[in-house]
């Protein structure tokens, strides 16, 4: 079995589950508790805190643990975007495309910025659409549809210079552990999740700026500084510790060789049977592409019964009614386009072989299919 | 060691847990995932919820998984008490109080039901306070510092009688898989946590009326039926599913050991030194004491040092700057009683011999203390 789908959940980091594993059965207190043994699984949460946010940040920045990217992403648009407009992109993944319309139901003004071909945002269209009354900016750091990167850092300080008031969040689920980077001083909120780099599911957090003062989503014991109360996961919040420095650990290797898998990918798909949605200079992890007139939900099943698993999309969006993906069509493609498309994402534990295989299976089942429609 | 805060959290349920295991390394796909590995773990999903409805619940509900019982009660609290005002009681868990303290923030009125002694609803009193404006009544069901039970079936049906169209939501952290009972039709909402009954933190759920239109709290990929979105914490999911029918499973004997526990400290504890805050017809998972003259804190890590775990109220206060517990204080009883307050829960797997020698602890460091002190 192939697995190229881990942007839709990672290949779990077996490593970092067996460390985690003791605060399941073991050390199971509750960090509340003010007896040592909770005061010692308190240290333990505090220490994973620390220990992420040095991955991409300063110690101006802190961590409020969730139970995931989306949760995060939430609490950006409703504790971050309480008045005027919300700025944000039509290539956001649904935590933040839904959780805006639902801020205007509220009365919110939502801008959605354009998107460049390769689904990163028209950065020029963008910032036209901050103005004094802006809230909240929040771009996608990498475009889980198509790995388009947005420059984040640079779009933040462009937008705290047209309005220096305005938050600005990015969300970096599918950019957290796999693209190298540093929170710069004009970025205030960043959703990262556990489950894409080896983590288990139910955990994310949200970096916040230290002196950001934000309006806790969820209410109740005063957990995590106040600001998300509920008792912590603690076991989810150790596996994402282990996770993110063995992934930051080893950031460049993993790097290079899952950019090796895409070049394969690239180099060994039949270029008269598919096209690439994916930018060269994107994230290597998620190689997103379209067979020219064969439905990728076929493929994607004709996969899976050949030992391949993909993705067709945003896993997230598979409840959602629409066949077709928004994030596709604002990159300017046509419904034809949009019902082809394949997402292959990968993790440092694919390998070559696995590449080349997964050429020579999709090669196949897409030639078959169009001898059979002929 | 022996652990009497199991109200904080449960001694884990070691069974549950390794039969839960395969989801953290094994069958990790995404529940959304449309090939046939992602469906069979979103059928695995569905079945945990299905599994945990059948414990207290007919068909007409539906169970929607959350990060914990915090987040259910945010969400039933944001999402059901939408106008007018919100009918709840002095005695809730900070996740109700502190949520319907930010709804006043908002413009919902907020209408405090009082205390009985034992930490018990006074129900006349509660429903004096609906009128035809009441968007949602919540009665916590077992008090989670007292162990009081408040027959939430029943006023239910009170509630209902003085307005049909007020929501009644009940949190049941405390009383799920420990006390025999089923939702009836008059309740709307119900909030369970699996980390009270052996599962792992970061899971729970809000079980809700099937036909009731409940607006999203976390908004995104559209999982749980449209209700809560996020990827769901499929371990965790399955840990509260195990645990929840091993519970119920053996509810009566559990029932039976832990009040022989219970009745042990009540017999063994000097009454000269302890009064009890519980009433002898509550849960008998939650034994609620004060030491006359002595701090509950002092107390507790005396114990600690004493290889006995006990708490002094609930956890989830211990971040509160807030020295007295404010349930206790609703109850009557003075800053001198709630000073010196401790709480002891307990397990099935919890021991006569256990109860018999915190017995011998407890009253050996409070006549210790008391000695010094005179």
């Amino acid at each position: 079995m192939i697995y190229f789908d881990n942007a839709a959940t990672a290949i779990p980091d077996e490593k970092s589950i067996r460390q985690a594993e003791k605060y399941l059965l073991h050390d199971f207190y509750n960090p509340s508790a003010l007896y040592s043994e909770g005061h010692k699984i308190n240290l333990e949460v505090k220490q994973a805190a620390a220990n992420i946010l040095s991955t991409v940040a300063d110690n101006g920045f802190s961590v409020i643990f969730t139970s995931g990217g989306t949760e995060a992403d939430n609490q950006a648009v409703f504790c971050g975007g309480k008045r005027g407009n919300i700025v944000t992109t039509l290539g956001e993944h649904s935590a933040i495309y839904s959780a805006v319309n639902e801020a205007k139901q509220c009365g919110i003004e939502v801008r959605l910025a354009k998107l460049n071909s390769d689904g990163s945002v028209d950065v020029e269209h963008l910032l036209s659409l901050i103005d004094d009354k802006t809230s909240l900016v929040s771009v996608i750091h990498v475009n889980n549809e198509t790995g388009a990167i947005n420059d984040i850092c640079e779009i933040a300080k462009c937008v705290k210079l047209k309005n220096k008031y305005a938050l600005f969040h990015s969300d970096g689920v599918q950019a957290y552990g796999k693209i190298s980077f540093r929170l710069n001083q004009y970025i205030d909120l960043y959703s990262v999740g556990a489950h894409k780099i080896g983590g288990v599911k139910g955990c994310g957090a949200l970096i916040k700026r230290k002196n950001l003062v934000l309006k806790p989503y969820i209410y109740g014991g005063g957990q995590q500084q106040g600001v998300r109360s509920g008792t912590e996961n603690v076991f989810g919040i150790k596996c994402f510790e282990y996770a993110a420095l063995s992934r930051y650990a080893e950031m460049e290797e993993s790097f290079k060789r899952v950019s090796k898998i895409n070049d394969i990918l690239r180099s060994r798909l039949d270029s008269d049977l598919f096209g690439f949605i994916s930018p060269t200079d994107g994230s290597p992890y998620i190689l997103t592409l379209n067979a020219y007139g064969v439905r990728g939900e076929t493929i994607m099943h004709e996969a899976d019964d050949n030992g391949l698993i993909i993705g067709t999309g945003s896993a997230c969006s598979s409840n959602a009614s629409k066949r077709y993906s928004r994030v596709i069509l604002a990159c300017g493609y046509s419904e034809d386009v949009a019902d082809g498309i394949l997402r292959l994402s990968f993790s440092p534990e694919n390998t070559d072989e696995e590449a080349c295989r997964a050429a020579e299976v999709l090669n196949k089942i897409v030639k078959h299919r169009k001898e059979v429609m002929e």
